[in-house]
């Protein structure tokens, strides 16, 4: 007898986040083995408030296809996190509204957090003989730090996003060719730097910047930052210093808390300064040369004008491969990529035990990392160059914008 | 005897000011009239140090097709004003160095300062009887406050990408239904509220962001902005407050410059702190939800993938007719706009006198400000809406980014 399948999103949202929710409702509508696709609005609330819509038939509209390309989590989001321990009520509500949807496949669209979510199900229903539910987790998030995939969904077009803005602020500020000038630009990743490492990408033979960059992997010192801007200023007018949020001094303090301004609300929200702009602040009584900061901030996860073919194309396999191992019978497995050794960039999909992803983070590899810190290698670069290949084009709407699926608030 | 025409880019980049250098010298090199056609590098700053390059061999490569949608000014830009007294030794170097080179007709893109430098040059020439020199004026400014003409190449796309990427970070803010937010998105323009307004263009029918927007033409009070916030928040979970960088108090403080911090570094530059992050300490006592802002920064003047494709074209034809107008001896003048009565968008080319362009600012009229000074008319938007229609097709490079044409660094 045919089940039900039902799909949710969660945490931090990428560009190409609804591009797996894309493949995964295609492979799951169109297969006899599955009545109703269900979305949990909001992640693992979705079931938990009786919070779901129907798919089947949106997967026929045109308005699926433009959500493909859509920024943002479609089905919503969240950031909720199972308890640790299985006798709390929660479990037992999740499972019998998943009984109650006559649910045989729960595939989860996420990052760290949300592989836990699937790692705890899974384990849950097994500690628990429960039998007929499979649990699969298809990955993404821009911070490209998840373990045992060669990358994740999401990363490729994040790093587009910054290797095409950077070229963009470089070249713009090579514009003023004889005035000297140090742009600092904020990347996003607070422990693991392979976005901001993406930024080498942005170089250009004729023009070399970012010709700094510093990932949160090694320990970033002021005097020495202040040294190689210098030195840089020697060959070149105009210096593009790329850095991580998370840069940090040897003792793991990070810039932005140890110089910046931390503030308490009134409601006693922690609030720190960008680390780009506490930097400027360092630097610019030290070196004398117009100095600015440029956080890429929000874009960066949701530029659809800078998807990358690649990353989009990879991201609806995940989601289709996660429905098709679901519907074989696995469970507690995420769907990963393992790049072929071939001449020409290739991926092998691959399932790979959750309980081996969830909660840890894969930082990039400090031999990836030269020049004193201050940059990184030709093996780096080498390993981001396929994943960010290919244009993809999007309808223009009247209104001048891309054509989006958005729901409505109301509906929510 | 045919003469040669020399062009030059000045001020602060856009996204289609090469856009501009593109039609001037397919115009020009592609007429019998012309001879040699120049590029000054840096502005004037060019023929000042014979700092020149001829564009004739350039206009049949491949290269110069990129150009077209490169991003920043392809011959490079300066911030040099002219001298107010004509018996500056500058102007006879000037003249001395167009004569040098046999130069007839002299093509300046740029915004009001730049119309101020071919004001001055078209008026000494007058003044000192030297004929068979033609002064003539390209616009360009993101800016959008240039006098007499209906709008400015460069705003358009600078438009669409604030509306592009408003929009994407509402849809981002608004996966997270459940939770309440503010994010503040700073936008440019210290004195015009133009590209501020364009905000309004991300609006969709199934999100209503950017529920408040700022315009610097008229006073900015922070405890109505906390009001309207609090008042948008009745009905909505995740509001976007779109902010010009220049909102002021009454008496025409800087918000940025008020409330927040101002340094003078040890070499006498003043930095102040950007509006956005002040704002955002401002509210965050005040309104118990997640705060943050967002500065777009110098990506809205420099991002190929948000081109408008109507802002294409009239920048490169800006750029043609003031080349023809120039070789029917046209001084002293600038390419307007004029939009025609029509019901479908058409724009007219006009030659304005360029004494009325320079050194002025033209501002949002404050009858297209609404909502108590949160909001901008319908009207408003409808003059916006079709600058940014259009999509711009890019080759994409092995590289993964789209091709452009740029100077190498040292032979400038």
């Amino acid at each position: 007898m045919a089940k039900n399948v039902i799909i949710g999103q969660s945490g931090g949202p990428t560009s190409v986040i609804n591009g797996s929710l894309y493949g995964a409702i295609q492979a799951a509508a169109g297969d006899e083995r599955v009545d109703k696709v269900y979305g949990m609005l909001n992640g693992v609330k979705g079931i938990l408030e009786d919070n779901l819509i129907e798919l089947n038939e949106f997967a026929k509209t045109e308005e699926f296809e433009y959500m493909k390309t859509t920024a943002s989590s479609y089905l919503g989001s969240c950031r909720h996190k199972l308890p640790k321990n299985f006798d709390d009520p929660e479990y037992k509500r999740i499972f019998e509204q998943l009984k109650k949807y006559n649910i045989g496949h729960f595939i989860y669209i996420g990052g760290n957090d949300s592989m836990d979510t699937v790692d705890k199900l899974s384990t849950y229903a097994k500690e628990h003989n429960i039998e007929g539910i499979n649990f699969v987790g298809i990955p993404k998030t821009v911070d490209n730090d998840l373990m045992n995939t060669d990358h994740t969904p999401g990363f490729g077009s994040a790093a587009k996003y910054v290797a095409s803005t950077v070229r963009e602020i470089a070249i713009d500020a090579g514009a003023y060719d004889n005035v000297k000038s140090l742009t600092i630009v904020e990347i996003m990743g607070r422990n693991a730097g392979w976005l901001t490492g993406a930024a080498a990408l942005a170089r250009h033979e004729n023009n070399p910047n970012p010709l700094l960059i510093y990932l949160p992997e090694v320990e970033f010192d002021v005097d020495k930052f202040v040294k190689q801007v210098e030195e840089a200023l020697k060959k070149n007018n105009n210096i593009i210093a790329v850095i991580s949020e998370g840069i940090h001094d040897k003792d793991g303090n990070l810039i932005c808390e140890k110089f910046g301004g931390v503030q308490v609300d009134n409601f006693g929200h922690k609030y720190l300064d960008g680390t780009g702009g506490v930097l400027q602040k360092l630097v610019q009584d030290r070196i004398s040369i117009k100095t600015r900061s440029v956080s890429l901030s929000i874009p960066q996860r949701a530029s659809i004008k800078n998807l990358s073919a690649t990353d989009l194309e990879e991201a609806a396999n995940a989601g289709r491969y996660g429905v098709k191992w679901a519907l074989e019978g696995k469970t507690g497995i995420m769907v990963a990529f393992k790049r072929k050794e071939t001449e020409e960039y290739e991926i092998e999909y691959k399932a790979v035990d959750v309980t081996e992803v969830s909660n840890e983070e894969k930082t990039v590899p400090l031999e990836w990392i030269c020049d004193e810190g201050s940059n990184v290698t030709k093996k780096f670069v080498g390993y981001l160059l396929p994943i960010i290949k290919g244009k993809v084009d999007y309808e223009e709407g009247e209104d001048g914008l891309p054509k989006i699926a958005v729901r409505k608030a109301i509906e929510r």
